[in-house]
C-alpha cells in the first residue's frame, strides 16, 4: 500500500503559486496554472492535479513550456477564435479561450474558439463547467500531439489517436452537470499506476506491441509499445469516431496538422451556446433540473445505491477534499520537492 | 433465411413520392421524405430506409404526421434556430434546418438550430453529410420522446433516454467524413431483427423486465419491458453522458421538456461550422485529408483488412447498391403494399 499524506488546499496552491513564479511566470498566470492543477485534484481528478507540479516544471526547464508567453487571438469573427497560446503553460491559453468563447457567445449567441501552439491544459471539464458556470451550454474537446498516440483507430493495430477526451456542461439550479470523458478504454496515466501497483489491466482495455490483447501494464510499456483500445469494445468505431471528432474540433479547425510533433501538447477546442436566445436562460435551467430529477428518478440496477448525473459524484468529492484536505502519495511529495529545488523553491511536504 | 427481393433506386423513390403525395404531402415534400428514405437504404441503414414507407403511412393515418404542415422558425438571431415542425415528416423539417444552419453559418461563420414539435427524422448521419457536402463541419444529434426510452441510465435500471445517435460530418478531398452512431450498446430495431431471426443479442447489451442482463429478445420486449444499456460496458458512464448530451441538444435548448410525450418523436439539433474564417477552407480539406491518410495508414490488427474512416464503408456500399439495387425482404415488400393500398396506391413489390 503507498504511503499518502494529506495536504490543506491553500498549501498547495501557495506552493504552486511559488514555483511557477519561480519558474518565470507573471504572478497572475502562476496561480491560474496552481489553481486548475488544485482544482482537479478536489475534483479527484489526480492524474491531471497536483502531481503535474512535478511534470511541468520540468517542461519548463527543458524549454518546452514558455512562462510568460504572449497569448494572441490570430483570427477573429464576432463569433470564432483561433488562439497562438505560443506554448505558454497551457492553462494560462485555455482561461483566454474560456474568457474568449463566453464573451462572443453572450453577443453573439454561440462561439467556438479553438487553439494554436497549446501546451497541457490538464483537466478538460474544468473548462466546460466555468462556460456553464456563466449560464452557458459547452461542449469542449482536447486533442493531443503525436507522441500521445497511444490509441489505435478501429480494426488497425498502431496508434493513431490520444486518449483525446471530450467534455460537456450545462447550468442547473445546483452544481453543472460536467461530463469529462476519455474516448478510448483507458487513459494511459491509469496504465502507468496500475503497472506501479502490481496489478492487472482490466480485460479489452490494451494490446501489447504486437496487436494482442493483453492485461500485462507492463507489455503495454514494451519495447515494443503497446496500445489502447478506443471506447466501445466491440463497437470500437464508436470510440474512434469520437476520437477523430475531438481531432478535428482541437486542432483541425485551428489550422494544426496533427502529425506536427512539437508544435503543441493539447490542441484545446470549446463550443458555447447562450440558451438565452433560443428558449430563455430560466426555462432552460428548469427544464435541465427537470431533465436530471427525471434521470436519476430511475431505481438502481443491481449493485448500485443510486443514478448520478455526470459530476455529480466528483463536486461531492470536492467538498470532502476541501474540508478534509488533498491526499498525495510521499512518493509524488518526494518528487514535487525535487522538481521545487531546482527552481530554488524549498519545500518538504510532510 | 428470408426470402430478398432487389428493387431498382428510381423505382422505390417513385412509390415513396406517390405514397406520400397519396398522403396528403405537397409534391416537393413528398420528394424530400422519399429521397431521405431511399438515401438510408442506399448507405446500408435499413431500418431508416424504404422500410419505413410502412411505418410513415401509418403515423399519417393515426393522425401523428400532418403532411403539409407548415415548418416555421419560431426563434432567429444571426446564429441561433429554433424551428416548429408543426409535426410535419420529419424529414421536410430537418431538411429545412439543414438549409438555415449551413445558411447561417456561411454569413456568421458558426449556426446551431434546433427543432420543436418533429416527428422521425430518418437517417442523423445524412444531414451532417448534407452540411459538410456545403464544405462545412457538421456535428448533428436527434433525441428521442420518451416512449422511446429504452436506455438506462449509467447505475439505473429504467429506461430514461432513447438510443439517441449523435453524428458528425466533415468535408475532405472526396467523400466526407461521417460517423452516426448511437449512444447505447444497440438500436431496438437490431433486437426486433434479431427476435425475429430467432438469434440471440449479444452478451452485454440488453437487461430484462426485471433488470438482469439477458441475450434472448424475447425477456427484452417482456412484458414486463428490458432495457437497452448505455455504450461503454464498464464504462457506461459515457455513453450515459453522451446520450444526455443529444437529449440537451436536440430538446432541451429548443424548450422542450424530455418528458412530453406526444409533443415530438426526435429533437434535431445541427451545429454548422465554416473553417474558412478560422483556418481557409482549402487548408481545412487538405488538413482533413492528411488526418485521414494518417488514420488508415495504420497496419490492420488481427482479424481485420483495412482501417476504413467513419462513414467510408456505407459510402462503398452505397455505389453497390445504385449498380445492384436495393434490396428489401419479401415480408417488407408485403407490408409496404399493404400500407399503400390504404392510401390508394396499388402497387405490388414483387
Amino acid at each position: 500500500m503507498t504511503q499518502t499524506r494529506v495536504f490543506p488546499v491553500a498549501r498547495l496552491r501557495a506552493l504552486g503559486v511559488r514555483l511557477f513564479t519561480a519558474c518565470g511566470a507573471p504572478p497572475d498566470e502562476a496561480a491560474m496554472v496552481a489553481d486548475e492543477l488544485v482544482e482537479a485534484s478536489l475534483m479527484g481528478l489526480e492524474s491531471h492535479g497536483v502531481t503535474r507540479y512535478i511534470m511541468y516544471v520540468e517542461e519548463v526547464l527543458s524549454g518546452r513550456i514558455h512562462p510568460g508567453a504572449p497569448v494572441r487571438l490570430v483570427r477573429e469573427t464576432p463569433t470564432l477564435a483561433v488562439l497562438d497560446c505560443s506554448l505558454n503553460f497551457g492553462q494560462v491559453g485555455a482561461m483566454r479561450l474560456v474568457e474568449t468563447v463566453c464573451a462572443k457567445a453572450r453577443l453573439a449567441g454561440l462561439a467556438y474558439g479553438v487553439t494554436q501552439r497549446c501546451h497541457h491544459v490538464g483537466r478538460l471539464g474544468g473548462y466546460a463547467q466555468k462556460v456553464a458556470e456563466q449560464g452557458l451550454f459547452c461542449l469542449a474537446v482536447a486533442n493531443s500531439h503525436k507522441q500521445g498516440h497511444f490509441v489505435v483507430p478501429w480494426g488497425g493495430r498502431e496508434g493513431r489517436l490520444a486518449t483525446n477526451p471530450l467534455a460537456w456542461a450545462a447550468p442547473t439550479g445546483g452544481v453543472p452537470v460536467v461530463l469529462d470523458m476519455s474516448t478510448s478504454m483507458i487513459a494511459e496515466g491509469k496504465i502507468r499506476a496500475l503497472m506501479h501497483a502490481g496489478q492487472p489491466v482490466p480485460p479489452g482495455r490494451i494490446l501489447d506491441g504486437h496487436g494482442a490483447p493483453t492485461t500485462d501494464p507492463k507489455a503495454f510499456y514494451g519495447p515494443p509499445r503497446g496500445t489502447i483500445l478506443p471506447l466501445g469494445g466491440e463497437l470500437g468505431y464508436k470510440g474512434f469516431g469520437l476520437g477523430l471528432l475531438v481531432a478535428v474540433l482541437g486542432s483541425t479547425l485551428a489550422g494544426e496538422a496533427l502529425t506536427d510533433e512539437h508544435r503543441f501538447v493539447n490542441g484545446l477546442g470549446l463550443l458555447a451556446i447562450d440558451p438565452g436566445p433560443l428558449c430563455g436562460a430560466d426555462r432552460f435551467r428548469q427544464l435541465m433540473d427537470e431533465l436530471c430529477a427525471y434521470v436519476v428518478s430511475s431505481p438502481p440496477a443491481p449493485g448500485f445505491d443510486e443514478v448520478v448525473l455526470p459530476g455529480a459524484l466528483d463536486f461531492r468529492g470536492r467538498e470532502r477534499r476541501l474540508r478534509e484536505g488533498i491526499p498525495l502519495p510521499a512518493e509524488t511529495c518526494r518528487q514535487i520537492a525535487v522538481a521545487a529545488k531546482k527552481v530554488g523553491v524549498e519545500e518538504e511536504l510532510l
